[in-house]
């Protein structure tokens, strides 16, 4: 296209951008407009992509960090054919694929954007599976505000970026000086960002943004760009084009006022289409190693009953045979993998291991990213600082990813670190995420399995291991499914009371189990190692045989163990009495067998909670 | 000190490291090592602090943001004479003070450490304090590790502490090479980190931070540097001076194997004993304004019963009052101050209003930083995004901070905006915070009142704002104790089941109630404003009188208000019957009444499931 033609088309996006937040009330379109230009000049000369497949491996990925400027995307979507005006005007509304921030629901987007300073992290992702993976010369842009680089996501991208020398990575950002509620801090000061980029090892390219041909330029010389990633950064004004609006404070997240009279001032509807280039390779297509046909069954370890190994070894041991049985499996670690046991895949797998060092939601965003490409990441760290990382992972089910988290040194019985270093919010969190599953194993056997089993579910998988060695209970041959439990101890109708625990804490309710019988109490343990889903039916039978249901777990008392057995009678039917054991109060530093017993969740206290119950028993 | 003193200072404070963690049986002494000669020369000839009156408002405040060479902290405050030699040994064992990772059970402890990245935004708080608030002329050091830097969290607050001029505050980067699996990405590349610094707009000064003279000179330097903040880089080895352990990888985190050899090549156990220097106001004292004598009533705004106001304008109303009676209080937010309401506080007390740009990490740690001083913070962002600071809500627990969390926009109910924008994570998310108070209201008296109360309670305090207008239903004179609920419809035992809602359901249940009153059924409605603590007899009245309870709430159905109410009936009582209404999908664009109905948590779903939930009522 010539310049004159891109800058119409430009003009065009912008009038795509006002009359899509027209049609829908509400919307971003001055948000759109300062990006118009660019958007006009990546989709036209340089994006390479092809609508018609977009699960091609070779389409270039363009990730709209300002997610915001949906309309803009929309606008751009439908210059290249792929959304016809009609659907344009659905934006915003009900059953409408063109929502108020982009998802995965249409198929052009790889990951939902929305919360700021999250597409640069989850674009690094990517351009590491193009670069260190995939071998194919796609090229990554993130399209990001100008607001968006004081999130500190952004700089934790930055520094991975460089550092790994992404040059199949170009970060545009749209520096419209305006953010939501009034200036930025920089302004239209191009050089601060500049300065902030370089020092970290970026080539900086400043443009003005309106200019296509200069626009044009930069993006050219991004692509050519060798060992380096390249950050556009270009001045623009928000609402460009529209007297009314432009560079003006006060129209962040509105309609234009009169849709009809901007639109005539940017030259009125357009209908320009941009036949967009298709990618490179389209011949010779690559995929991940396991796209085709089933992945073999890893040779899991095998650890013999009786002996005591931590769930976190267990992990590591798994996870690196799964990494020779599946080429498609990845690892991620914070710098913590001789912790979390990850370090085990690395040295067998170095190729497919990323090393994140100390920067969580860099962690979880690269495991996002490399998902969008095929791939089955197992990101891990310990679980209390996967906390530093949850608006990724809220983001990651609202992108429809398939990821797994596996957090290490739950729970008080880390020991001696004390609370800093506990996972203690962790199941929580990760229950209350949209088609989440969680699991929390006790014993070795256990753990390879479910390690296995979570490679092929859906959406955010988590899996919470232990510090401490621990008996191995069930033999290699065991299975777990999703969903279930095991009754380990149980007596039919002569259980007097139940015991749910998982992890650390049913090896204490076995211990539980053997006072109480002792004192002739008989007692059912089940272990609840599928936290979410739960096992309805296993607790529903134990409620109905014993009556009365006891939760200990190594977590605080909301949201983990507790309340997932409580939701498991949220049906509307009579349910059971329930009682719960829980860290309660803030624990310091103290040996792990001081640790649960001062948390009450040791063998002694569960008994004694149970023979409470047992007495209290009286049919009301 | 002469230099040569400081030297011996310096090898003391790595005996008593390692002195304590070979006590321990654990902890990270080669950490402390290589930052001893910074800490020796720190304490002896910077830091201004009255370890007798540590509540002194003129000390200097040293955050010791890489919490693991906690053993260096506490050989300081051996030497300062604050910490006995009998005490240094009790290190990380059951009911000692001094903790694997500092904590504020430490009256010279300010913040929890132990989660990295951490200290420097926690520390600009205070230094933002000290500029701003108090102007009392207190330095704040943060003395950091080299791995942390890699921490989003940090860049977050180099980028705050430039842009506001903390000249008060310094930085030293202990950049000993080495992490904890591992050689960090600049190793000893000191260049790197000041070059990020400096295009930041920081002072910079590299040093050899086992040189004392040069160290000496550095804090000098920093504490003259005007108008801006300083960092100090400081080459050190890791284990430094026991050559079975220096600079080497592999001892992260494990006590020395031959401690008495070790003490011996350090020239073995010293008592130096140093005098600190006082802060230099001793006898001019600052105090937090409200900190004589009881604060003022607020004036709190007041609504007509039947008007319809959003709770998110209420609060800001309510914040602006509060600022008016209080001088204590000061507000905070992410740059969303227009759509959070924080905005009314900031135009009418800017001098107590702290713009945090989009960086919420910072937000919540500069809270944690305020509040140490004594004053009373409220910081407000969307509510989907204080996800974004889960870490560091969960350490402002472990730091016994009282910070007040604003989240608006909660729920499907904020309508065209999309599930990025959402807060459906939130409850859960400060449920399970130890010590929270979680409080949901459903009008703007409710609101206002509520903004009031929780000024003054203890640990981390959670308000749960909404986006739309809705009916106001309480008078303004109505009171809302913490931990309690208001039961708004009710017909003594006559009610067939008891819906509980809050916010924008609670709205729904009671037009629900009306038209189940068409079909006959009546039923209590509870508005369960406070989620945390639960109004446990409130709940067991109407389970003992309705024997069923259906929860309603816009939040995904996993630690909630669902599980709180489940929670209340976890105590081996007989339970109720409970159903649960929630967000189960993934919400897209729509309006917002199309949202509460899709989610099924409208008056017409509720309605309905009472229905089911009344005609099942089959007592087994």
């Amino acid at each position: 296209m010539h310049y004159h033609e891109l800058a119409t088309l430009g003009q065009q996006l912008r009038v795509d951008a006002v009359r899509a937040a027209d049609a829908a009330g509400s919307g971003h379109p001055t948000s759109s407009m300062s990006a118009a230009d660019i958007g006009a000049v990546l989709l036209a000369h340089h994006l390479r992509f092809d609508f018609d497949h977009p699960e091609h491996p070779g389409n270039d990925r363009l990730v709209l960090s300002k997610g915001h400027a949906s309309p803009l995307l929309y606008a751009m979507y439908k210059a290249a054919g792929a959304v016809q005006d009609d659907e344009l005007l659905t934006f915003r509304k009900l059953g409408s694929r063109l929502e108020g921030h982009p998802t995965p629901r249409l198929p052009w987007v790889d990951v939902a954007t929305g919360s700021l300073g999250q597409g640069l992290p989850v674009g690094v992702g990517i351009a590491l599976a193009g670069k260190r993976l995939d071998d194919i010369p796609y090229h990554v842009y993130v399209l990001s505000g100008d607001s968006e680089m004081a999130e500190g996501s952004v700089w934790e991208a930055v520094e991975h970026a460089a550092y790994n020398h992404l040059d199949n990575l170009t970060l545009i950002v749209d520096v419209n000086r305006l953010g939501q509620r009034g200036p930025t801090r920089h302004g239209h000061h191009l050089a601060a960002y500049e300065r902030r980029l370089h020092a970290f090892g970026w080539h900086t390219i400043e443009v003005d943004g309106h200019d296509v041909e200069a626009v044009d330029r930069a993006f050219a010389e991004a692509r050519s760009t060798i060992r380096q990633p390249t950050a556009i950064l270009a001045a623009t004004h928000k609402g460009r084009g529209v007297a009314a609006v432009e560079d003006l404070e006060g129209f962040h997240g509105k309609p234009v006022k009169d849709a009809q009279a901007a639109v005539a001032e940017l030259g009125g509807s357009r209908s320009l289409r941009v036949d967009v280039r298709g990618p490179a390779d389209a011949t010779g297509r690559k995929t991940v190693p396991s796209g085709d046909g089933d992945p073999a069954e890893p040779r899991l370890p095998r650890f013999d009953v009786g002996d005591t190994v931590a769930t976190r070894t267990a992990f590591g041991h798994a996870l690196e045979a799964l990494g020779s049985a599946r080429a498609d499996v990845v690892a991620l670690d914070a710098e913590v993998g001789d912790s979390t046991r990850a370090e085990f895949f690395a040295k067998a797998h170095p190729d497919r291991y990323f090393e994140c060092y100390i920067a969580e939601q860099q962690l979880v965003a690269a495991a996002v990213g490399l998902q969008t490409r095929g791939y089955v990441p197992y990101a891990s760290t310990f679980a209390a600082f996967l906390t530093r990382a949850y608006d990724f992972v809220r983001m990651a089910a609202v992108s429809q990813a398939g990821i797994n988290l596996v957090g290490s040194h739950a729970g008080v019985a880390i020991g001696q670190d004390g609370p800093s270093q506990m996972g203690l919010e962790d199941l929580a969190m990760f229950r209350s995420v949209h088609g989440s599953t969680v699991l929390y194993p006790c014993d070795a056997n256990q753990t390879a399995r479910l390690v296995a089993t979570m490679a092929d579910l859906k959406g955010v998988r988590y899996l919470r291991t232990s510090r401490g060695d621990m008996p191995v209970l069930y033999g290699p041959d065991e299975t777990f499914p999703v969903g279930g439990s095991k009754v380990l101890r149980g007596h039919g109708d002569d259980d007097r009371a139940t015991i749910v625990a998982a992890g650390v804490t049913l090896h204490e309710a076995l211990k539980a189990a053997d006072l109480l019988e002792d004192h002739g109490i008989p007692v059912r343990v089940i272990d609840l190692y599928s936290v979410k889903p739960v096992d309805v039916d296993t607790l529903t039978e134990a409620a109905r045989a014993t009556g009365c249901l006891l939760t200990v777990e190594d977590h605080h008392p909301e949201g983990g163990l507790g309340d997932a057995v409580a939701e498991a009678f949220s049906d509307g039917r009579p349910a059971p009495r329930m009682a719960r054991l829980a860290v309660r109060d803030m624990p310091a530093s103290a040996t792990p067998e001081e640790q649960l017993r001062k948390a009450g969740i040791d063998a002694e206290s569960i008994a004694a909670a149970v023979q409470l119950l047992v007495e209290s028993d009286i049919t009301p």
